[in-house]
């Protein structure tokens, strides 16, 4: 695989402090690590993800519901305008080899819902506020047999990040 | 407004006795009234509440994730073969006047999510098995100020919808 | 199959009197044949195609490429809002048994296109104005044995339309 | 603007000579500039133009049709799973601030019809075999006051590449 390693990062665009902060410092740890980061391009989760991961050296790209190709935060070096709009929460998480949930409202509830249907591995952060902390944990249906990987914190979910990027390493 | 109303009724492909049971009846009362209901076309809940739809003289249709028009269940009269894969799930909620999520896995969760974000009225079935029950009288997020609409048996689901149907054509 | 015949007609939004006039003659045909009109639910071809069917008494469909299940003509019975944008143009050529071609320009370019990669049955009108007259009766690529079928006027549109639906109910 | 600048090369999956060369010596030269190459991911024109970027040291994007992030050829950097089938020939050409056509059949016409109506600027190239040599020069329609823009040979197209991200810069 020549591909890079791409981390999605799913929750809200509502500005919410903890929530900015926890993507912030996934960013800058997936920049270091070299792992490119993929986000829905817009505000909130989405913007603190792609400033963390670009000040550390890291690709940042935005998957776009609009047709407008310079929507969205100024911190990724590569837009796809998919112009289907809310159906682009399912070509987001289809783009990750991990898909992280740091809170989340409706839509990342849509994303989390999708990754679940796509086998994806899912981390969503229990210490977020939103969607991640009450479905850490917890199965979406019978479908599959393991869960959503919960971290407590920002310490477990580096090294749960670790760990899968490993195994897809391995894969 | 010349259309007809149009029922999103969403739910598992998965056999489950109770929500086939619940779809069936509310696909019968909805051919009744003069409704249209649409699904994603395929088994389950999407097959029972079009049987009971079609067998109650009621107009079906399927909005289907694959390329082929031809595929799913054999009681709609007409079929939309989106060729999107389950971002078909956004258009699918997207069509509805009014979602009724009985019980349902992830395809059904994203649906509810969306159906939270495009505005649509949803009622849950909260005597089914699945998501429709876990949601049913609870907010998906805050960007709105109501709530999924509790529905506790089959008359009670009639009667909301009756209602709701009411206020539509006032509107 | 239980369903009805559906027949996608595309041209364009823009208002071109003798391609308006066809759309009309066609979609009252399709109607008095009990043929189902399915198109891209704007004005121009679209109105009219659903104008002629709707005055028939014939099932009309819209596929919309917003969000607004009430955008578009007022003579569809069944509005899908899939909310791709102009990625419906897919979508909308997928869900015909027959595609028609009424003139048009990109947008009908791209549906003609995607209609000949989902080999569908394309027929496009000579006497038109714009792509159905420079395509009739040629290959957009190597990759079909056939061609655009080319219709001549109203009644030669009106013979092949008779033979492909004969064709059809026979598979 | 922050992000790279990309440009969209579209052609033949179907492998053709002449048009892989093309292909492969525009990838050379976006990679040299600095440019990413965006396209669907798959063979032939695709593929092509995948290499010779990544040859140049140039990024690379692949913009699926599939489900599968591992789809396509072993060049691209980065690759979005759009899963929504050829629906994204619509969100590959958004995704471009110039679109190269190299030769094409059906799939490259639709992308040569979205390009047009989303206002991108087309380069075709008219040495090459397929759609790009037939509609080098021309309207798609006359919603647009320019045309299609012909290059000639590889000279030209580099020229006519240079000066349009010139123009790009200026913006």
């Amino acid at each position: 695989m020549s591909r890079n390693i791409q981390i999605v990062v799913i929750g809200d665009s509502r500005e919410i402090a903890i929530n900015n902060e926890i993507a912030y410092e996934l960013g800058k740890y997936a920049g270091q690590k070299g792992w490119t980061i993929i986000t829905g391009g817009k505000e909130g989760v989405m913007y603190s993800a792609g400033k963390g991961a670009s000040e550390a050296g890291g690709l940042v790209v935005s998957v776009l519901p609009s047709t407008d190709i310079d929507e969205g935060h100024p911190f990724a070096a590569i837009k796809v305008a998919t112009g289907i709009g809310w159906a682009r929460n399912s070509s987001n998480v289809l783009s990750g080899d991990i898909i992280v949930a740091v809170g989340g409202g409706a839509g990342t509830l849509s994303e989390i819902a999708y990754a679940w249907t796509y086998k994806k591995p899912i981390v969503a952060c229990k210490w977020a506020e939103g969607w991640s902390a009450k479905l850490a944990g917890q199965q979406v249906d019978s479908t599959r047999d393991d869960v959503i990987i919960e971290a407590k914190d920002m310490n477990e979910l580096k090294a749960i990040l670790d760990r899968e990027v490993a195994m897809l390493k391995r894969a």
